[in-house]
């Protein structure tokens, strides 16, 4: 079940500001990137795998961050403690952006919620969605390390319901090239005007 | 055989400003990107395996970026040709780079270093070490995307000399996570200050 009704949430609508970065542009990225059609293929394979996994997954990140002061600081509220209502409220964006991913339709609409979903990292956009007083901006530097706990604890539930072990790798490596594709276009408003 | 006299190669000389980022601060990067002792063990006996094949990886890169126009911009001159000067001269650092990343000792001199490295992909730097008049900065999208190329390319080589399957999946990966860690550090001079 794909929910839908999720606060915040908010890609393919008006709410969502054109990305600064053109679809030309995001062609060249996915190339350097040796991202191909047959890692669309996969990405797509592994959505059918992942769906029902999703909480089980979420379970592993939010324990990797919980174990991890300061990448918990990110959600930490003016009295040092972890916000449990933004915890809870991002998890939902969050479980829905594994499915999004998964997807794989790098398109204007898509690319335009990467933007959104970079912004809100920084201390441009963090805390607002969900109204807030947390940390005022994600340091970059774990946005994009991010890409190894999230991609390396996701090839067991990759492994999960049947693919060979040719197919689990394949997908792994989709998933590598997408995220590292996602954490590249988050990064754009943390960098100096033109340097990106 | 190691080359010790490349121009502009100055790691581990008072020619090296000290990193903005702190040890402690790489050691928390290290730890998100889940790098510990096994890859540590795993970069350096790749280094023995890489050592005697750095041309031939060398000659893969170069092929790669000379077969993508938005990557061969970083070595265009002014008259919309690549630098061939510059493209050897860079070749010879680069060839040491995968050395001292099989090496493994991220240290205080292995730090500056990095952040020398990513100040000479930026307008603050770039074209200085070689004084050559060429694009004056490499778009950090480019620098981060390249994790995949080099590391992809770079799992054949690893193959080579007798490894097993599981030593060379040990290696590559260790490969990924050295690799991210260092263009993650490349990064720091794109960003806004306080951001990375």
């Amino acid at each position: 079940m794909i929910e839908t009704d999720i606060p915040g949430y908010t890609y393919g609508t008006d709410a969502v500001p054109h990305s600064p970065v053109s679809l030309e542009e995001l062609q060249l990225l996915q190339s350097t990137l040796l991202l191909g059609e047959d890692d669309l293929i996969a990405l797509r394979r592994s959505g059918d795998l992942l769906a029902p996994q999703v909480e089980a997954i979420l379970d592993v990140w939010y324990g990797f961050v919980g174990a991890n002061p300061h990448l918990l600081a990110a959600f930490t509220g003016p009295d040092g403690q972890p916000d449990q209502a933004y915890l809870a409220a991002v998890r939902r964006r969050f479980g829905r952006w594994i499915l999004d991913t998964a997807r794989a339709e790098f398109d204007q609409a898509w690319l335009d919620y990467q933007h959104e979903i970079g912004v809100r990292h920084t201390r441009n956009g963090k805390n607002r969605t969900d109204g807030v007083q947390a940390a005022d901006h994600i340091p970059l530097r774990y946005v994009l390390a991010l890409l190894i706990p999230i991609t390396t604890t996701l090839k067991p539930f990759l492994a999960e319901g049947g693919a060979t072990p040719d197919e689990v790798e394949a997908m792994h490596k989709a998933w590598v090239k997408a995220v590292l594709l996602q954490v590249i276009l988050w990064s754009q408003p943390y960098v100096r005007d033109g340097d990106f």
